[in-house]
């Protein structure tokens, strides 16, 4: 069994890391570790766990654990992990961050885009950035995974296909997100207060939100050339889900079967890539629960405009489950071992 | 492997049951049936099963199905399967039904609540009512299990502990149940149409539910005194979920810690019963997806009064879930084999 | 035209209020003060109030605004009113206080019940319960009114007629209460953070809840004899409305039709209690922006109980609405001035 | 007073119109009427109107009708009013139609998009469409308005200022439109459903929704040129509102002080458009219940691409209380008279 410890397991992606990992055939919880929780009992900080898991969220030292353990998940605010991490760790045990902090592998962009010096340029470079179906030999033989963001998944995993074949324009991809309201954490703010956002819906971060770099970072490396991207996300009332809508000009008019036959060049083998049939777009509804990214695409009428739109769970696609997705390729596992669960409907 | 078919595969409760049969680790489904989507395949009208499940809908002669599978689930409309089932099919198959049709023991209170004639006394006499926690025995041994209502099901194992032990006034017994929209089903309908419904709640079909006379039926069963309650459900704009406050008078000042020893006497062994703590009360989100019953109690302060709010997933323990672990009974498997996820939060 | 300030205008309740009086054909707004955005124009805190209201909050001394102003309505966390109201400002200006520190006569009951010692008995004692379909006259005359609570305003309207009459049992009334999410008011709190209480219902405070005594007074006031209700509130994922159940036993088996008479005989012609035709239940949606209360109820089979629905929305008949109603009876306005618009549907 | 009639009251904007209709103080609702509930009490349909509105839906002959109103509301399905309006009506009454018979000056493109053969060239010619602020001078001088579509509405309001400027590339303008589920209207439809709709997010009607063709009239009617748009349809889970996240490419690098300008110079003195301030962004909350369109812009780092944001309530700036706004403009009343309340939240 795979020792596993959470630390920050508090925030709802730790949560849901803790609730996927609990049903991981190969994997033992032996710490968590919260913050603002520490010394109390897991199961009275989140309820559905009750009669499950008995632990007791503990503060811990990062060096001691790592001999402990054989995987820790950090799952932190942003600045933090950038200063924790140390070579010793990582010889002791691998480590998946789902934070940003080694997404970005310029130290100027981070500091740039989260105000936060980067004290940690060697594990940055040693750092893979986590999109499991486009790094797979990379993530296996890494004990550092910078965890992808959720709008930067779902982002990503919709254009890649379309960005490596090189069909689209670079200078006119726009990406409109749709997000559920976990997304915003479980800490406290006005925006994310019930009255606020229920039944409204609003766009914000307009052309400033930080995983904006990120997948340009990620677009612009299968490219070639640098690319970037107008980015809106939108907070939904829901709880979980992101669509995005992402359009792109074609350099080419290249006519649906094409474009259908990159996608399944790239996705047609992955286990947690569903193409859409023609005619049929995505719901945040269908993929509830569960690791898998939903993908449709349509042409304009003068077949010169691509609109593709992708779906994924953010808590899990988007965070805990790619981050065990991760875990499994790092530990040579089947890539979906845990993760099988059928998505849950109507919920 | 159990070779498990379901008939009434598209309706919300057979989707769950799909759903959770599909990670039963002794459960393989070979038939699924659905009158209004004959010929379909299962994953274009359940799209969450887009790459999971190919099977087709057919329409089975529900006897020659019996001689090939080891269990059948029927979730179709009331007064459809009192026609369907024989002596021959249950010689051949177990059953699990999870329409109303053998719930109630009385025909009369079925035609009188159902409008629709029973032309099965025989078999009713065999079924069991199939509320897992009190009749264990009784389902390990049958052939035909009549599933619970939801409402029923949390109502019930809310209230029994007190109704065996004899300590509620009979006759002033309130039940004010509320529940998500799912339990309403797929058929579209103004009520549930959404505008109509979210953002606003509702009572309905006050003092004329359907579930009247199976709560009543169990209750008095269990006491030995014919007892009546006030049930009054309402629409609560949310998918999943039955939470039921629920009232009576103590026939003596029980204090909290008498009733509480009543409580765990029934179900501190129980797989599926959560207890809450004292001055804790269940949340129907945190038993999302799961098939717990979460169960609190406190009482007034003039010790007369207790009130008792349950809280379960309508669709797991108060459908597909009991379903399944009456199955589980049935075949002398673990009684929480393929139900060990955890509750899953915030969705 | 009257010149009104309101004191707390940042609040939901608050905000509502400033909403209503800026359609009232008599009233004009003169001052708005918030504590916590002082100085801050009220329509970069309620955007809604966009090119609409340009006043800025003020921090202003009571005294010296009760010179300025024909009407201040308090709309003032619990605690606070008791301390700022003087008779000289009373002598000034009519005051509609929208917290509970006059709601209570006894201060015994209101330091149990709020932790606060409260200092002005001699105004207690000259507050009037703002209930205004049973305090009319007492209100008009009245120089300070106690706006009442949103779940006793539903509550107290659902059963006086019945309370009045005295054909209920005094010891076995049952209030459940359903209410939105915008009744937790503004500040921020994780039971109203949106993926907490999204997707969920839950009973909270129960038998706790401060607004049983407000109700028990009212009730017992009328009857003459004391009662005491088992009140239990639950959180409903909806912004708005506010549904209560009650159910009381007869002490005869009075009929539908005696019953129907007793609240004709109270509500036939009030303005904004509207009685529902004989088997329709209110919804909290067809009350939504409007001062309604509905009101339905049905006997059980044996007529020994009765169950009552009312349904109102929270913010308006459950606080400002009422409010403004109140200033209407105590400027001898018509009733309805002011909250004459329909219900918003679907909303 | 007005004399006013509304065919088709009982679908959503019918409804909405009653009651915008109800508070205008010059107005008077003399028939009602209604195909799927013919002589049933408007109370009955939506209780709502619950002791406001007597009237009973009737089944009127247009002609005769016409005789007797000032202006007529048509709130009926596409393609029928092409086939009820004749010159004579016109003569007798005004008429603002809510439906697309009229809203598209081609009858070809109408018939491509409509599947339906219109047989009214000469009153397409005379129509108007009703979009208030850009057609103020036609409207008022109008007897056939045509009401523009909701999403065309706020997508047209958004847009216009910059493409009678000519600033807007032609042909890369992307409207991403979110809109609440009440657009969809009261008729049943699994995609309307609670379970089905509720906390999901999807696109609809990809590259092929109706509303395309009638944005893109317009947008070339002021620009001169031809302009093809890319329109994506959302469905959010929500009752109301519309919000528009518009992108476009400018021909010269603006500075966002310049476009600042072009919006002030359309829009300053309307009364129902509100221009948000720097750095803020509409949110659909802020304009509920009103005839407001809120919009708001930024430019992305390069300055080469816009994003606007517009918001509105689609059952009233988007449908009905345009509707109202227009007779205001034909009977040469106060534009927003009757249309005065404050937007409501939260709601």
């Amino acid at each position: 069994m795979i020792k596993a410890g959470v630390i920050g397991a508090t925030g709802y992606a730790g949560q849901e890391l803790v609730r996927i990992l609990y049903n991981h055939p190969e994997v033992e919880i032996k710490v968590l570790s919260s913050k603002n929780h520490n010394n109390q009992v897991y199961e009275s900080i989140y309820k559905n766990f009750n009669k499950i898991c008995e632990l007791k969220c503990e503060e811990n030292e990062l060096e001691a654990l790592s001999n402990q353990l054989d995987i820790i998940f950090l799952s932190l605010p942003h600045g933090v992990t950038s200063k924790l991490l140390t070579d010793t760790i990582l010889k002791n045990v691998k480590v998946v961050d789902l934070s940003a902090d080694y997404r970005l592998k310029s130290e100027e962009l981070y500091e740039y885009w989260y105000k936060i010096k980067h004290d940690n340029k060697d594990l940055l470079n040693q750092a893979i950035y986590g999109l499991s179906e486009w790094k797979k030999k990379e993530i296996s033989k890494s004990r550092l995974i910078a965890n992808p963001g959720c709008y930067p998944t779902c982002a990503l995993l919709s254009l890649l296909p379309l960005i490596k074949e090189g069909i689209l324009e670079e200078d006119n991809i726009i990406i409109d997100a749709k997000s559920g309201v976990s997304g915003a954490g479980r800490s406290l703010n006005l925006t994310t207060h019930f009255s606020e956002c229920n039944e409204s819906v609003k766009a914000y971060n307009v052309t400033s939100h930080r995983h904006t770099p990120e997948i340009e970072q990620e677009l612009s490396e299968i490219n070639g050339n640098e690319i970037s991207v107008t980015f809106t996300p939108h907070l939904v009332p829901m709880n979980r889900g992101i669509l995005c809508t992402s359009y792109g000009n074609l350099k080419n008019s290249n006519s649906y079967d094409e474009i259908k036959q990159i996608y399944e060049k790239y996705y047609q083998n992955e286990l947690f890539i569903r193409l859409a049939k023609k005619g049929v777009f995505p719901e945040t509804k269908w993929v509830k629960g569960s690791n898998y990214c939903d993908i449709g695409f349509t042409l304009n009428k003068s077949a010169s405009k691509i609109i593709v739109i992708g779906a994924i769970d953010n808590l899990v696609k988007g965070a805990a489950g790619q981050a065990v997705q991760n875990m499994n390729l790092m530990f040579n596992l089947e890539e979906n071992m845990g993760l099988k669960s059928v998505p849950m409907f109507p919920v």
